[in-house]
């Protein structure tokens, strides 16, 4: 993603303007923050924010540590239709954490963790740019739930095989993991009975 | 849990066992480490030790936090058969979770990820007292990694619910979450054909 990875610019601009952005989203939400208020709490002409990251989003993006653009690879993956769509997710995961673009991953996850601003600002991203984007694709009932559901799997099987590293995970190979998650993703993806209401706790909430 | 809860002695007698325990145990490993290397690190007598915390078990589980006890847990969930295992396994995640046992928990996540000794502990723990025990009940192929697949799922729905906080997951009821997880846990652990190599990718290794 050259567009997001320019060069520092003089005196570490680049990182002030993230600062800010970090600070505006996490503070105002994606809808309150703007690349006016960002620029301005950074100290620079707003047209430098746009320069760096292209758009709101880009800033965004970068400002949480995100490798990967989800306006590229979300609907790359949906693309081929729901088939098989529990599969390529998991594939796409465990390739884009394999990669050299998934070295900050970590880091990300670290910064998620220890830190309450870096947590909200997370959740603001994911359900927006990504569960968001899955959910408006899916066109089946709880469309939030379902990809907050796959998120879940996947997030899981990172700290299994990344963050604690339990065995047979941190060594197994990518088609492994893709026959065996697969499925999951897939059910709660797709699966039309996933959010009918079980009988046995109706009106209990 | 009163046999692993008593009062810290004069001096923080039971938190300097418990560092020493926590050194000792990702310095050497669960075989490795003893209760008299535990105790001369801590300078106190072996005796003390035992009084505090009554086995090496029972020290390893204070020093990474554990809230409930595999030793106890485990079998009373499989003690039904595997049948409704998954749904089980679920609801006691949920409902440890859920209360006052639970409240450590966040901190046990947030101190994993941030530190790699923590994770080595935890790593030890999960696979020995946890994943270990499952996977010794379970009489069926490729036991370890059943179980770290189920627990794949459970850490990731916690990272979700109580870390990241995403809706819905973050206020669904107990059953609700039960009825989305137990199905995926229940073929983690019991399905036969999970583990079948994958035509696609056989003779890649």
């Amino acid at each position: 993603m050259p567009r997001t990875g320019r060069r520092p610019g003089p005196g570490g601009t680049r990182e002030r303007i993230l600062a800010a952005a970090r600070s505006d989203f996490s503070n105002a939400g994606y809808e309150g923050a703007t690349i006016r208020g960002i620029a301005a709490q950074a100290k620079v002409d707003p047209a430098l924010v746009l320069h760096y990251f292209e758009s709101k989003d880009g800033v965004f993006r970068a400002a949480v540590q995100f490798p990967v653009d989800p306006a590229e690879f979300i609907p790359r993956l949906l693309a081929p239709g729901l088939d098989g769509l529990g599969v390529r997710l998991v594939r796409f995961f465990v390739e884009t954490w394999d990669s050299p673009a998934g070295s900050p991953l970590l880091g990300v996850i670290r910064s998620v963790v220890g830190n309450d601003d870096a947590a909200t600002l997370m959740r603001e991203f994911v359900q927006r740019q990504v569960l968001g984007r899955i959910a408006r694709a899916l066109e089946l009932d709880q469309p939030q739930l379902r990809a907050s559901l796959a998120a879940s799997q996947l997030i899981g099987l990172a700290m299994l095989r990344y963050v604690v590293k339990v065995e047979p995970l941190a060594s197994a190979r990518t088609d492994e993991i893709v026959g065996w998650l697969g499925p999951t993703v897939q059910r709660y993806l797709t699966d039309r009975d996933l959010a009918k209401p079980n009988p046995s706790s109706r009106g209990r909430r």
